[in-house]
């Protein structure tokens, strides 16, 4: 499981196929995860038409939250975690760009799936999830909507300020002169791939390798298509990409990783 | 006038003394700024028991919004502005501690008077006036009061988060938890200080000369103190220390400076 700042994710690993969801992180992660693996031997378990001769083995728990999970068997840090799993993913990936809830990371991998070298960013909330909550809300808008919104827009509205505080005024002002919701969401779509991009430039795959984009905030292909068009390098985002670091975790558990 | 982020200040000079005041931003400085002048006009000249044989001759204009004055004579840097001024208001000064509304400066002043070197955040709201105002807010208070709430707390509560958003979460959450409002607000002025302590110590005075803080925030005599603490230094904020912007500009209004 990946306890992140505003999601819980949970993978199910069985040696063959993944079982992944989650749930909004609230106020107790542990809480939250106690009711996930209660539902997980409902759905999993009992409803399932397969043979139920299988049970819950091992837990390794990475993210933000996984020191509060003492349940877990291991606790791991992020990269080890969405290292793995977005190796799993995208076999060819050489560069993973992960934008979580409250944070930002690049990873790079070599041809064998090990983790060479990270940047992280968890200090700032300009070019994470966070930005974009705070912006949208200032919107009226919900997260979940803006990669609609912006899809169709050809001309975005150049967001000047880089800190989030700062960007949530001057979308309140933009908002005041009239300019359009869908070009200001796509000039905060812009805003976030510019900072992410800079921040990633040193591990920037030379030649080969593919880049593959995970975490939560890769559910806006708008994000995905901006940071396309930022770094000049077709970017993948593979079905279970908000998964990477549950997948990655249950990998590890699965392997008896120490 | 300094036509800052927050507050237009204004400073009046004839040769001798110095008249302040200075209102709101709002969303129009232009129209803020008209008003005061008008203002002006009666509280200075016609209501003044002295003979009124003197008007306006120069307006020089500095701050934020300094562009929007077209009526201004002429546009100062800030840098220059608050130099001037804090060296008129704290001939000793050898460094100048500003922090506004939207901003954070240090300014080196060599035995002349004369600005040698400056450092500025204006790019992340944390360390300055915003970072106070975001907080606030999450704690149900006005920034006016901040300083009167911190004062007799021996211990602050330690706040990890240097950005202002994640800051304003950990508040709450610290809140729920059942820490005093009290404890937070002293570990907000503490983390305004020790932000812009790290940020001005290539600039601190070696041996002799004075720090003067100056800007909208030097109205929080706690945040003064936490900064002493910080910079294990003497901070002097002289009465008129929110005006030292504008008193600067009228002082090279004065001189005819070009
Ligand atoms: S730039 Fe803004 S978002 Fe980033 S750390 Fe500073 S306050 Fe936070």
């Amino acid at each position: 499981m990946d306890a992140g700042s505003t999601a819980i994710k949970v993978a199910f690993y069985n040696g063959q196929e993944f079982h992944c969801w989650q749930k909004p992180s609230g106020w107790s992660p542990r809480e939250v995860v106690a009711e996930m693996l209660e539902q997980a031997k409902v759905e999993l378990f009992e409803k399932s038409s397969k043979t139920i001769d299988y049970e819950i083995d091992k837990i390794y728990a990475t993210g933000y939250g996984r020191v509060s999970l003492s349940f877990a068997d291991k606790a791991l840090t992020e990269i080890a975690c969405h290292g793995k799993g977005a190796s799993y993913l995208a076999p060819s990936a050489s560069l993973i760009i992960d934008i979580g809830g409250q944070d930002a990371k690049g990873i790079a991998i070599n041809n064998k799936g090990r983790v060479v070298d990270f940047v992280m960013n968890d200090k700032c909330a300009a070019g994470t999830g966070r930005f974009l909550q705070v912006t949208a809300h200032a919107l009226g808008l919900e997260v979940a909507d803006l990669a609609g919104i912006a899809e169709a827009v050809e001309d975005p509205q150049p967001i000047n300020a880089m800190c989030t505080v700062f960007a949530e005024s001057e979308v309140i002002g933009l908002l005041n002169q009239g300019v359009s919701r869908e070009a200001i969401v796509a000039g905060l779509h812009l805003s976030v791939a510019r900072r992410v991009a800079a921040m990633v430039a040193r591990l920037l795959p030379r030649e080969k390798g593919s880049i593959i984009f995970t975490g939560g905030v890769s559910r806006n292909r708008s994000i995905a298509k901006a940071l396309e068009k930022e770094l000049g390098h077709f970017v993948l985002v593979p079905p279970k990409a908000p998964y990477a670091g549950a997948i990655g975790a249950a990998l590890l558990a699965w392997e008896g990783f120490n």
